[in-house]
């Protein structure tokens, strides 16, 4: 049943709910108990049409009048999304924003269950960061298969992040999360998703530049 | 000259262009001096047309046979792109995303010139993190008149971002970076930026959990 769903969400749609659990959660927090497509449609400023149409690809149903119940459509939300998964997740490079996501304990609500890190800085081997042991890039693949590990999130340099990338594949990782500017050439079979915050910057600093002139 | 350019470039060859510096920077690194059109396509796996429409937006003319100047190259992308500008940006909210912005040198290189930072947290509050001090919420709308500051990086917990938001655009902000997982409600005149780490990552885990099943 659940595949039949899958198949034909789209990944805007996949990218809407994650801003509908952000509203439902603070709607929770002010001690609400039900909302309607119409009230989270007007917060985003999307069509209620949309909002009623992603919802339902996660398989709930509403009730007439009052809508929602906020506690189940939460939790419908994060089942469709795999946020409840075991999968586990290494990263490889802490720096600055290795260290961020290491520390960043919301990503454990969604689905990010980092269990160790990596880095080839001798002087970062052997420690912890966050709770997290950081060991040398050489037992990356014995890690990888003893822990049955899944996913990677990629904070190296990015000179060095197709490097990793093979490293990884080979080592049975099936899903990557890439904080480098580097495109990455993907081998069949292994998901890539890339956040490119130089990128995301572009975008401001050129839109800002006009602004002024 | 250059807001005829500007206005008609679109925010994916925004985003393109990045991808461009980073590879050029490779290739500069490994001592080429020359670079084609073609060679950046092959890397990317882009259609080599695109690159050379992409290119030709920032007013860089290639040299028949050899191709582009790399040096030249980059910088002309880097002018376009507005990344030597002299804008100054502030932060709001210290926690672990802000310190790693406020740790990540390369922004420098894209345009993002951080020089103060504000979080409500009061053991933060008269600290220096990675040289930038951290003064209080209150402070905010004189430092921004008295400093001249333009840009806003916002990486508080969502539940405040709209009313950081308002804080900042009253104070004469005019273009922000979003690190939170709120959309936003934006008054004219002012450019935001989102980057949704958790919509990202609600990607992955998805298409992960179809790979499984």
């Amino acid at each position: 049943m659940k595949n039949k769903h899958n198949l034909r969400v789209s990944v805007p749609t996949l990218r809407r709910l994650p801003m509908y659990v952000s509203i439902l959660k603070r709607l929770k927090e002010e001690n609400h108990k039900y909302v309607s497509a119409t009230t989270i449609a007007r917060e985003l400023d999307f069509e209620p049409i949309q909002v009623r149409k992603d919802l339902s690809i996660t398989g709930i149903v509403g009730k007439p009048k009052v809508g929602f119940e906020l506690e189940e459509l939460i939790k419908s939300i994060g089942n469709f999304l795999n946020w409840k998964n075991n999968e586990k997740a290494l990263i490889v490079g802490v720096g600055a924003l290795g260290h961020a996501i290491l520390g960043y304990d919301n990503f454990k609500n969604y689905g990010l269950n980092i269990v160790c890190a990596f880095d080839n800085d001798k002087r970062k081997i052997g420690k912890k960061f966050h709770g997290i042991k950081i060991y040398s890039m050489v037992s990356l693949s014995k890690m990888v298969k003893s822990k049955k590990i899944s996913m990677a999130v990629i904070t190296t340099p990015g000179k060095v992040a197709q490097e990793v990338y093979d490293l990884l594949t080979e080592a049975g990782i099936k899903a990557i999360w890439n904080f480098t500017p580097t495109s990455l050439k993907s081998k069949e079979g292994v998901i890539v998703e890339s956040v490119h915050l130089s990128q995301s910057l572009a975008v401001l600093t050129h839109k800002m530049a006009n602004l002024n002139s």
